[in-house]
């Protein structure tokens, strides 16, 4: 792990950027570090630079809590390099959401999954890395999207100890039956009004989840319009099964 | 309103038993008033004394959080008369959950609809009551189920600011049509796993209301089984809408 930048915000959280290998990252961390804290892998759609704000405000709220928060960019996004087949698969989902027509199973599969092989082994690379640092000391809690990333690393990675899934993105088929094995407890966010997701299918992954706790948070709203108590809601969740 | 009995909780909490012409009813408030509190009333399935306890537990938990809390038996409950056609109904609708068997949308109207229709103006009258005492100042959030009788009040009472809907029972189909007319924030409380009602109905209902600040909150478990954190979800939901 590199660090390339480091700065305080306003509110004195540490930001560092560093990569790890070619993979960009950002973590943030209180200003003041006494004791070492869990951490929060935040999860986005891909596009550090174009998500910063939202993500920049998640990891704040995250850090004003007590968690360290943590981020990764996704594999075809950000300056690295692009899968023709995730392009080609993007597209025609974008034709499909544009045309109002129901989206192949098999391009959102085309889509999600090479994302999910690539991004999970990079994001547990990445604790390697970041629970070595002094000032972090676990559990570790996923919060946010890609939906699939998340299932898959509350499955094969044991220090996730709780996550907040983003019912925001479409689900692989395969992911349904994935999902089952999840016994993490949960929290669900779905906006209920989410104008590129499927709410049933949103739904049925709810009810797919294996955890014995799993809560569902709905909320009247686009993708993009999840109500700030949300923020606050998270951070209790986290504060439940982190500490 | 004339008040039976009334004595301090271990906590400090006032309550006292009431009876509003022939319906009996419960108010908790602080011990200690200093202003007057906003109010939640709670509702619930009928029989006062069995659910006393669940109750009572409710009462506290929203009197600690700086409200005052009230309820009244349901038509039909506890030493309530009761109605021979709502009495049919209610076993034609255990029969067929008992026998796995679908709900006649015919028997949900018998059973609910008469209960809605007289206990809304009785809810009504009580509130006039509460608001009348010194100690009480309003705003006014429900809590609890029946739901129809949560949907009707939020869109008749004025005085209703907020309301948590229990997704605990069967929905008649004219409270759909009613759900849309609901204009209030709101917080639909459902269990996933609940033996006695109908996941799907709750959600129709949930993508009904009209509301345009509403949340659901899912959890996995039976009908009793709603985790203790939504207690507190419950408290900051009206804190949001009540101060």
């Amino acid at each position: 792990m590199h660090v390339t930048a480091a700065r305080h915000l306003d509110d004195g959280v540490l930001e560092r950027s560093f990569t790890l290998g070619d993979v960009p990252g950002v973590l943030w961390t209180p200003g003041s570090p006494t004791a070492p804290v869990p951490l929060v892998l935040l999860g986005h759609p891909g596009g550090l630079q174009a998500v910063y704000p939202r993500l920049v405000a998640r990891a704040r709220h995250s850090v004003a809590a007590g968690f360290a928060a943590a981020t990764l960019e996704l594999p075809g996004s950000g300056d690295r390099p692009r899968s023709a087949d995730a392009e080609g698969a993007r597209a025609d989902l974008r034709r499909a959401l544009a045309a109002g027509e129901p989206v192949d199973a098999e391009v959102v599969d085309r889509l999600v999954l090479p994302l999910v092989e690539q991004a999970v082994p990079e994001w547990r690379a990445a604790l390697d890395a970041l629970l070595a640092l002094p000032e972090i000391g676990g559990p570790v809690g996923y919060s946010g999207g890609v939906i699939a990333i998340g299932v898959r690393l509350a499955v094969v990675e044991p220090r996730i100890a709780a996550a907040l899934l983003f019912a925001g993105s479409r689900v692989p088929r395969a992911v349904f039956e994935e999902a089952r094995r999840v016994t993490v407890p949960l929290l669900v966010l779905l906006q209920w009004d989410d104008e590129g997701n499927d709410r049933q299918e949103a739904l049925d992954l709810f009810d797919a989840l294996g955890s014995a706790e799993k809560t569902l948070h709905a909320n009247t709203g686009g993708h993009t319009g999840v109500p700030s108590f949300e923020g606050d809601d998270a951070n209790r969740f986290f504060a439940r099964h982190l500490r």
